[in-house]
């Protein structure tokens, strides 16, 4: 079966919406298919047209989630042939009532604005986040509202850049070396900023797999290195109280938001 | 007036369509929180309560979005005192229709498996991203899915980056230098790869005030400076052939989903 994300604008709000709804079936095997930038109402019509022949004769018919401002352009789609699922038809009915005024019913209201104070400080956060990755350039740790501490590839790269992109939070990272753990002791650059400190870990056996997909072969991904590495990890962040989260088997998204609730960052919108 | 966006795992879906529809009316200025992992029935009793006594004396209730799996834990926020929006409740009766089997209604299907292709494709492509960005540490180009060339800071590293993490792209980048720009030609790295190749421009005021952020008053930051390498980064895009994005006004968001609609490149699910 067919599952088509159609949107007048990126299509990343309504591919995120779909695909929730949908992880809600996994019996069900679906392809997927973003249409973005869906804006006009010829557009619409040639889609409506293209395919209504593409599925003629399937047995069961597409699934179609839409995000589109222009009412217009909603009324033609909603001659796809399958189940429409309409986000602004079914939502903005009730906050119109609810506001008493009328939506502006215009494309692209949540991004196009690159001059927007939560974008800007979106963008300041990802860089700051690059430029304080692995504690290798810069160590800006005062302007940091967490530092990320953990052994190399426990996830804290790429949670620093999500926490940046997603959050507008600025998240330093540093790598808890194999030198850093057989001293036993806190890193001196760390040492005015335990209170920002949150420590990721994460199971031996799979930090083995990613490493070897690094450095196949290497004594650096051998499982010994990595149990001996976790097990001193853990001992420092316990004698530091530091708090810590087990990253196996949870995504970058989960990592993060998870982050922000125990130190009670606060999100940007 | 408030706007609470509610769910029972890491609140980024909520989020992002909440906000989507709430930004279709900029003239209601909005208290935004999330509340993420709401997951028992317990804490929506809590929820319930704690948010009525809150906001018992507002003469505008709040806006509540949901995305909860779980009916009974639906069931006790349609207490909640204000204009409540169900993302399952309006959309997951259907798709049980169509589909004709129940939805697992469990939670966090989408996110939790990071042993799945997908999320795997991401964080790899993440880390394709940081190991070529700026051409300084690998050139890994024919694995490349794209190249981003542009003069310093037009947004090649956040777009390259945002286009792995969202859509487990592999995008390299490589910076067009007043070197490179000076001699006319197509950098010798890049010669075999002109095919993958997309520009990002940006005009030159916004160039030089972005500049200015990472070092001012310095000659790099000159408007002078930024008006010659973009005239002679568009020539040599425009030479050789480069389709080429202007990201002055536009978001990562959007510049990414441009370039895989212009590149016809794969979005991962």
């Amino acid at each position: 079966m067919h599952a088509y994300f159609i949107s007048d604008s990126t299509g990343i709000t309504v591919e995120t919406v779909g695909s929730s709804l949908l992880a809600q079936f996994p019996g069900i095997s679906l392809q997927k298919e973003v249409i973005p930038y869906l804006d006009t109402l010829e557009k619409a019509q040639d889609l409506v047209t293209d395919l209504t022949l593409i599925h003629a004769t399937d047995a069961k018919k597409p699934v179609f989630v839409l995000s589109v401002v222009k009412q217009q352009i909603r009324q033609e789609l909603q001659k796809l042939d399958g189940v429409v699922l309409d986000l602004f038809e079914a939502f903005l009915t009730p906050l119109e009532q609810h506001f008493e005024i009328s939506p502006q019913r215009s494309v692209g209201q949540h991004f196009t604005a690159t001059q927007n104070p939560r974008y800007e400080k979106r963008i300041d956060a990802i860089n700051f986040a690059l430029d304080n990755d692995d504690g290798c350039r810069l160590k800006e740790y005062a302007d940091a509202d967490v530092i990320l501490v953990g052994v190399s590839r426990s996830g804290k790269t790429p949670t620093c850049i999500y926490l940046g992109l997603q959050f507008g939070i600025r998240a330093a990272n540093y790598p808890l070396t194999p030198d850093d753990l057989e001293s036993g002791q806190m890193p001196p650059a760390l040492k005015d900023y335990t209170h920002k400190l949150f420590g990721l870990t994460i199971d031996p056996e799979r930090l083995s797999d990613i490493r070897h997909q690094r450095k196949a072969n290497s004594r650096y991904a051998s499982l010994i290195q990595c149990e001996d590495e976790i097990r001193m990890a853990e001992q420092l962040m316990t004698k530091h109280n530091i708090k810590r989260l087990n990253t196996t088997a949870i995504s970058v998204e989960e990592i993060s938001t998870r982050i922000i609730a125990d130190n009670r960052l606060k999100r940007q919108f």
